[in-house]
């Protein structure tokens, strides 16, 4: 039987599930593969840390040349992460005709369209499932289920960190601050949440959505993003009470020829079958224009998710290996990018809006919607318990963007309106 | 550009949905493939027959052999149902060197691994994915995406005929009766239910999941079915106050070496992510030791959802083609097949009892549970409106099988108990 030498980089969270995945199936997997799948070196930061894995200590090595630059290696797993250097050790590997399995998000983010080009150059596999949404296989449904359709909507819940701070606010009644502090020492937020909730993580991983979805490269400066730390109890509350959930939701839509990408906090309607994705899961919803709504869910993170998605690939690249076919398979965005403009955008919106307590206000508040052409489907005025303002809590019908845009900048410039405390988009 | 050259099989709904994709995008699957899916034959039962579709009528034709035993088609598509007459025909096309691409769950969950050693054989491909769960792509993933992971639970709603009626009752706490001629005036049911209503069908699709995601040949008859067709709208009110939604529930779990797979109505706790799947839609909620939790959600049944699983199987054919590697990814049953004796099965289950209303009947009946060793999670006792007995609702803690049905057996000999009047088993 044949033996595929691995060559792994890092041999953290997701590096000692590979591992653990490989050692308790490798009868299985030589099954499926007719191959042996042998690790025959890691790459660590330290050999000399402790560690609770069963791997000889002398497969460890502290330079990454000696996997990327081996001819004894046939594929590279790289789940250390990084990205201008891990770039070009990724490119060094492809030119020595090397295949890649990755769960780097930040790397096929910011360089997929590149490293893709180099890979089919020299007859490489480049398989990057783990990178979205841990353990589901939403890249492989994307590129092959969905191969025949034409995918028109992707709604992802593809931040677990993030999700998890909004179950918790929602099913609590607690704040955003309270939330966090409690993520941060379950260790499910970093020490430093930017990247998570500011929306920037979930931005990289729908611009690798809607590049394989539309079959076109979106980068990831075209996926405007906005995070959860200004999303009070407040917001949650009204929002369930009109019968929506607030979710950190990635939107991808298609009209026509042209895309829009974005990251947002939105309302989502409980009927919708993401309101119920709770926790740190993952979910993402898929609209083909033939398929109709589908939606796949899962853990979007952690040691064994994700090793199952790198391990699955690695078995893609030795079937393809075995088949002398690697690098033919890879997805192409073969169509050209054009993004849309704010004015063929549409959606329905809820804004709540801190106002004067006095007659005429809600009058003057509708009449400036009319004005821009947004119709309502929902107006609820309460008078806000904490200070003499009243508060409005408005649904817009589906409008555009630009639309939108425009009401807001005419409330801000209102007497009676003393704070446009949250605008959020509605789905479902 | 390479043709590749279809027989059609079956123009009805699905077939008429294969036929409208490869029409509208054609550009994208040529592309994608780097062939010309043409269209060559069709298979109809009347040429004469009105049909509102884009096809020369010269392709139709009323003889199989015209696709079956001829030389100018590559890829037969049998999307025309029928088992004994279609796996001989099946069979004479993979004999003549021919893939087949099929929606046929009665054939694959009967003739399954003969027809896949056929084409293993010859060198041929044949792909299923739309024979389960329509547009759902849960083949590929538990082929593909969890190949490297070890399956031990999934439970589906694999049919959307029932649960459209169960979430009817449900919503609306209308009977069965009235429900089911309903589904039957809106097409969703058929004039003969039986197929759909006692399980066949789900106990079909189950057989395809539990050989899949077990890598053993389950077969049909290894699957114990029961139907939804003495649910009563009692059993789903009271199981609602308790917390649950009942779902008509394929069940597939893997202990140790062992299998069993089952269909049967479930009380499904709200907040497990199956029991917010409603109407027509169908779910499988896939278990694996290292993924954990996932669930596919989409639609289960309908012309262009299940035509879009045909046509990205073809696209899988057809890039096989051009890499010359047919029949070498069919998923083999290795495992040798081990099916759990009752004693073996666990799970809760809910018993709705009517009883005598007099002194002592609850005490006398906790203590059939007891001898049994089967320990109970709650019980609520109230007086029936409808005639002087009274009912108790019963939830069990875990518990096997063969106890389970001791105690039915004990509950059915007491004087004191009327009426067992649902026994379902509890999934959440």
């Amino acid at each position: 039987m044949e033996t595929i030498r691995i060559g792994l980089m890092g041999l953290g969270t997701v590096g000692s599930g590979v591992v653990r995945i490989l050692n308790d199936h490798q009868d299985d997997l030589s099954r499926q593969t007719g191959s042996r799948i042998e690790i025959r070196r890691v790459l660590v930061q330290d050999k000399e840390k402790a560690r609770d894995i069963a791997l000889p200590s002398e497969l460890l090595t502290q330079n990454a040349e000696d996997i990327v630059g081996a001819p004894d290696i046939d594929v590279v797993v790289e789940v250390m992460g990084g990205v201008v250097q891990t770039k070009g050790l990724m490119e060094k590997a492809l030119r020595g005709g090397k295949h890649i399995v990755t769960a780097n998000k930040d790397l096929m983010a910011l360089h997929g369209a590149e490293l893709l080009a180099v890979a089919q150059e020299h007859g490489c596999d480049i398989f990057y499932e783990a990178s979205v949404a841990g353990g589901i296989p939403i890249i492989r449904a994307l590129t092959e289920s969905f191969s025949s359709d034409r995918i028109t909507r992707m709604f992802g819940i593809v931040n677990g960190t993030t999700n998890f701070i909004l179950t918790k606010m929602s099913g609590e009644g607690a704040s955003y601050e309270d939330v966090l502090k409690e993520a941060q020492a379950l260790g499910y937020a970093e020490a430093d949440p930017t990247s998570d909730v500011e929306g920037l993580d979930a931005a990289r991983k729908m611009a690798i959505l809607a590049t394989l979805g539309f079959r076109m490269n979106v980068a990831l400066g075209d996926v405007s993003a906005k995070g959860i730390s200004s999303v009070t109890k407040e917001d949650i509350l009204y929002g369930k009470r009109l019968g929506y959930e607030l979710k950190l939701l990635g939107v991808a839509e298609r009209d026509g020829d042209s895309v829009s990408v974005s990251v947002q906090p939105a309302m989502v309607r409980k009927s919708h079958p993401l309101a119920s994705v709770n926790g740190v899961y993952n979910a993402v919803y898929v609209y083909g224009e033939a398929v109709g709504e589908t939606m796949f869910y899962g853990p979007g993170a952690g040691s064994m998710p994700t090793a199952t998605s790198v391990v699955a690939d690695l078995v893609a690249v030795v079937k393809n290996m075995r088949l002398k076919v690697n690098g033919q398979g890879l997805s192409k965005a073969y169509k050209e990018k054009k993004l849309q403009s704010d004015d063929r955008i549409f959606g329905k919106f809820f804004l709540l809006l801190h106002v004067e307590d006095k007659a005429g206000v809600l009058a003057q508040i509708t009449q400036a919607f009319a004005k821009h052409e947004v119709s309502l489907e929902s107006v609820l005025q309460q008078p806000n318990q904490e200070n003499p303002k009243a508060e409005i809590i408005i649904i817009t019908h589906d409008t555009n963007l630009s639309g939108m845009k425009r009401v807001i900048d005419e409330l801000d410039s209102m007497d009676v309106v003393n704070k446009i405390k949250s605008v959020y988009r509605v789905v479902g």
